[in-house]
């Protein structure tokens, strides 16, 4: 069986379409400026690349030319459209009403609309997407994977903020939490790789890229995550602050005599380390120039650690206990100084890190040592494999 | 030496006559509805209760008819004015001038009014309360004891929020943190009942009243603590949220239609366990409520223990350890249930508490048991005291 995975931006889509029998990538590729001037997909084969510049005015024209390199004679690892027996499609919001992945239909087109106005960003994106390849691909069945469905398992206790109850029923203000897929598919291979049932272990999944959260997973399920009821809440990330005094925004539109959607913005596209450092969104950068004693790179470094290591803190005292610990996305998986410092205030867990496994890249490893009583992972992320195997399962079990 | 502590709030004042030879309380009470029809004045010598009802229009016609009733021939226990030695204030914001308490002079006064902006609710009515102090025993040393002092010592990344650099200093956008007295009291007072120098051990303690907050302290300093920029951030209080997902605010603005007043006032009077049981801010009737099946009471009590008890979590991580826990203010000193609930899910710590023990009312005492890794206290917290302490020392040393 052949799935392929589309994850749709504003104005960007990726593509991967995977064979199931291997869980091999047979191509992948991404789609960036669409509906803007300068359309471009690059497509990828094998290790080669494939460029394709040319006008694409939506996602169905996006799409359609997708659908070509997949069977292109040149570039192409399909014979025909038919050997596609399912397209799984990211979707960020799922709302409180799907808690695993789901077959589309009407229904869900319908409760997809419905969580428009909890992800007005992200959630159109993806619902033009799924449409588009209806058009394209009509007789194909499509799975829908939420972002926010792995931590619908969250108690009442974690998700309810303490505010007005009327503003959980009336407008579905509580925490979401984002990122399920990821920490779904990290908190399995952790699982696997301990030899162990994710029913036993109480695991604290640390996602950590230019977006970042945390959860904290007991039994296989998520009991809490960092990210709330939009992915601002939570730990620092590249450009979003995570949790602030709520009395700030106020604070900025009264005293600081900003609009709320300058506040809103601010928040969003200025703060996290960028806003720290004064410098950039990428820890590269904020590394490197912290190396060259840069101290506000030092300063955004230091509270994106600290925030990190007392999050991981947090979770412990919510399950009572933690039996691993894994980092994954970018940072995650890339950072060996951030993770080294995120550990080094854990000591208390019993938490010993190894120097030298630390230190090695690109594959799933523990990095703790033997007798470090807490077992830390770096684990890389395969989102698109996880959604390929939600699409793959559902779609044989309809059958 | 006889101190007497004031705190004025907008239409309030509470006071406090010590014998500092021995820290007996001469005298003490309230002035409620300054400056509004009814204001009374209820005034405490020896178990008996005096009231005074009479117009006060300002907060100096209140102070002069406290130091009436303080000499007055019946009810007063002193002969004179002059007796008084020293006047504490309690302030609220010292903003990054202060680190500790004070003597008063006009530099003092100057550093107040300009952290008006930072607490615009608290610091009027505490130089109000100063100057009318001033006034009428212009000769009488008078000391600021501030609720943000004892957190000057948090480090950089605690007390940084990831937002741009400029609002920290353009507009002091920072955490600040409160209850820094109550903070300070106990855990000396914890230190004393260890035996152990405040230098030598990591405390969390838990002031968990109406307003509540958590403080991570390490060698006697505090090292983080949970309210923030104001004293809206952290736990859930009786009418405060604590922390949220900073983006329910523009989204209360944008899709809720408030304005962004409302929206601060929603924050911090009509959300906590007020909001969630849609009830009482009180936690004696939630305990009352949730214990004849009021769901919403058990659910605003489950989200308020499950918080301050992630918020131990956070601080063990913060401190790498911990050796004590302390409970503190109405609730974390009269609420066993709570308290129980709260250490419940902190069995990986080692702790251990002793019903029996964390049954008891009204002292200092030691709830954990014996074998218990970390030590928990309840501790009557006395900021009056702690303020009285200050201005003695203050007062004496500046001879």
């Amino acid at each position: 069986m052949k799935v392929l995975v589309i994850n749709c931006g504003s104005s960007s889509l990726k593509y991967q379409l995977m064979n199931m029998e291997n869980e091999n990538v047979l191509a992948k590729g991404l789609v960036e400026r669409i509906g803007i001037d300068g359309s471009v997909l690059t497509h990828k084969v094998n290790g080669e690349k494939v460029v394709i510049e040319q006008p694409m005015k939506d996602h169905k024209v996006a799409i359609g030319l997708v659908l070509d390199a997949l069977v292109d004679k040149k570039h192409g690892v399909i014979g025909d459209m038919s050997e596609i027996s399912a397209v799984g499609h990211r979707v960020v919001h799922g709302g409180e009403k799907y808690a695993s992945s789901v077959l589309i239909d009407g229904k869900v087109m319908e409760a997809l609309e419905e969580c428009v106005k909890l992800a007005p960003l992200h959630n159109p994106p993806n619902i033009i997407g799924i449409n588009a390849c209806k058009e394209l691909m009509p007789s194909t069945p499509m799975v829908a994977v939420f972002d926010t469905a792995f931590h619908q398992t969250l108690p009442e206790e974690a998700y309810m903020y303490a505010l007005p109850y009327e503003l959980y029923t009336k407008y579905g203000v509580r925490k979401y939490g984002f990122h399920g897929t990821s920490h779904r598919f990290v908190s399995m291979t952790a699982a696997e790789m301990m030899g162990k049932k994710p029913e036993d272990i109480k695991m604290i999944t640390c996602h950590l890229g230019n977006g970042a959260s945390l959860a904290a997973i007991k039994g296989g399920k998520s009991v809490d995550t960092t990210m709330g009821f939009t992915p601002l809440a939570g730990v620092v990330m590249g450009t979003r602050c995570g949790d602030i005094d709520p009395a700030i925004v106020p604070f900025l539109v009264k005293e600081a005599g900003m609009s709320i959607e300058e506040a809103d913005a601010l928040m969003n596209k200025k703060s996290g380390v960028l806003g720290l450092s004064e410098l950039s969104s990428d820890f590269r950068d904020i590394e490197n120039a912290a190396k060259e004693g840069n101290k506000k790179a030092q300063l955004a470094l230091d509270v994106f650690d600290y925030r990190v290591r007392t999050a991981i803190g947090t979770y412990v005292a919510a399950l009572n206990g933690v039996d691993a610990i894994i980092f994954t996305a970018g940072l995650g998986e890339n950072s060996a100084s951030n993770r080294a410092a995120i550990c080094e205030g854990l000591t208390y867990l019993g938490i010993k890190i190894d120097p030298e496994k630390n230190g090695q890249r690109g594959e799933a490893l523990e990095i703790s040592t033997p007798d470090s009583k807490v077992k830390v992972f770096v684990i890389p992320t395969d989102e698109e494999l996880m959604i390929a195997r939600d699409t793959k399962e559902i779609v044989e079990s309809a059958k």
